[in-house]
């Protein structure tokens, strides 16, 4: 019987610990406040932000959405992130992407301070994960940091592993690489440039998927071993509108020996991530 | 015939280049000037420093060493390093490593300020790597960045190729597997937890080992196609006492298209590297 890994379950639980923590920092002065920046109305994105608004206030935490218009200019962008970032009130904050045009050239790695990015993209936060040297001080990338929790959750083995990750973005290919890598995981970090994907997929034990193709992903590669745990990190519309994910679902599930679902994968597992370093950062707010 | 991809012919080349380059900047009132912090005795340390201070002086720049003893105190270290990040006669710093062990706890790659960083070990230096935006102000970690010059040099083809790397040090195997894939190839990042590494390495167009142990990588990790390009950046004592690579050069030279050798190979390809992150840091004060 394949093994659905569903976050449901995980979720369940962290949200008790979340909502104790929060809890407990409210008591001692600290009351964990994320602010949202969303440019334009990207329907995606909109929904994105709703939910992590809706997951900070379901632990207890505050979370606003500043939403400003899809041609805010840069000066009033980056004016606003500057506030945030004295603001000793906040202590996350995150930059909803994909931004507007005239505004993708910012690395916005670099925006977000050190200490409120919680969504894990400043260069020094990225440098404790290539370099494995993660303290409390950091924060990592939310979907990859997601998907370690998710495969440590349900006792997937990593060490000495071989995983094949499909897909080189600095929010989760890149990212996750190293994650596997500092968990003694041999990883492949494959790309539209691969040839011959198939081959090295069918050799790994964990597939992650995360290149935003519907269906990319079916039996051609898998391994006919049904040894494989395939992790699907899209969140892609099928031909009738429907939400789905890289993996086409029903054609590889019954050749593997576990798999995400979308929806109810990987995508709540990276709102998961976001509450937990949001609580973080404010945790460290409170040894000052 | 196997191709011995030699440093020499490439070194001759690039000494001309530099040399140019260096005397342009002193006409300009710049005269590239590199510092090495050198603490203890270490044998080979000591090898590597004259080595690097007599390629800066070959191409006409200034290069001193600052001799620390084992001993040397955390405080006077920082402060020399200090003193260097504030004189704008210097333009590029390293630290040879190893450092003593009262002095291993430090971050290296923080030390120097991030435009004199010259070894590339600065977090920002190496999130321009990861993330695939490299500029004139970033420096590359300078074995990684001779090795993809050879390959250059020798027109080997690196995009839409595989690679295995074996070793995930912070200084080559880690920013050696992002530059691969900046430049689309598709890297497996290996290392000692990496189960029948001679599976992965049969199947790669390109075997790089960074290890540190002589004569690791015999026939056995070789593919019988003949076809496979095997860098070699080992630099081992045999029993002999002999300089050696990772490689058992005779056992695997027959059977490949081409290798790199030990001395001759990358170890010049790294101070090449160095020096041209002096010049590109010298040349960076210019424009200021």
């Amino acid at each position: 019987m394949t093994q659905i890994l569903s976050s449901a379950p995980i979720k369940k639980k962290i949200i008790k610990e979340l909502k104790t923590e929060c809890k407990f920092l409210i008591e001692n002065g600290i009351h964990p406040y994320l602010k949202v920046i969303l440019v334009g109305n990207n329907p995606a994105s909109l929904v994105y932000t709703a939910s992590k608004k809706k997951f900070c206030e379901k632990i207890g935490a505050k979370c606003d959405i500043i939403t400003l218009g899809e041609n805010a200019d840069q000066k009033t962008f980056l004016e606003i992130i500057t506030g945030i970032n004295q603001d000793p009130n906040v202590h996350g904050c995150i930059i909803q992407l994909p931004l507007p045009a005239h505004l993708s050239h910012l690395d916005v790695g670099k925006l977000v301070s050190e200490e409120k990015d919680v969504d894990g993209f400043h260069p020094n936060n990225l440098y404790a994960v290539l370099s494995n040297q993660i303290s409390t001080d950091h924060f990592v990338s939310c979907t990859p940091k997601g998907i370690i929790t998710l495969l440590m959750e349900y006792n997937v083995e990593i060490a000495n592993k071989r995983v094949a990750i499909i897909g080189r973005s600095m929010i989760v290919g890149k990212p996750l690489a190293c994650l596997f890598t500092n968990h003694d995981a041999t990883v492949t970090l494959c790309h539209s440039k691969t040839p011959n994907i198939r081959e090295i997929t069918k050799e790994c034990d964990i597939i992650v998927s995360a290149v935003g193709i519907a269906h990319l992903i079916d039996q051609s590669f898998i391994s006919n071993k049904k040894n494989q745990v395939v992790i699907d990190v899209g969140m892609n519309t099928d031909t009738n509108g429907q939400l789905c994910g890289d993996v086409d679902f029903e054609k590889v599930k019954d050749h593997v020996l576990a798999i995400t679902p979308v929806p109810g994968g990987v995508g709540p597992m990276t709102i998961i991530s976001l509450a937990q370093n949001l609580l973080q950062a404010s945790k460290n707010r409170l040894s000052l």
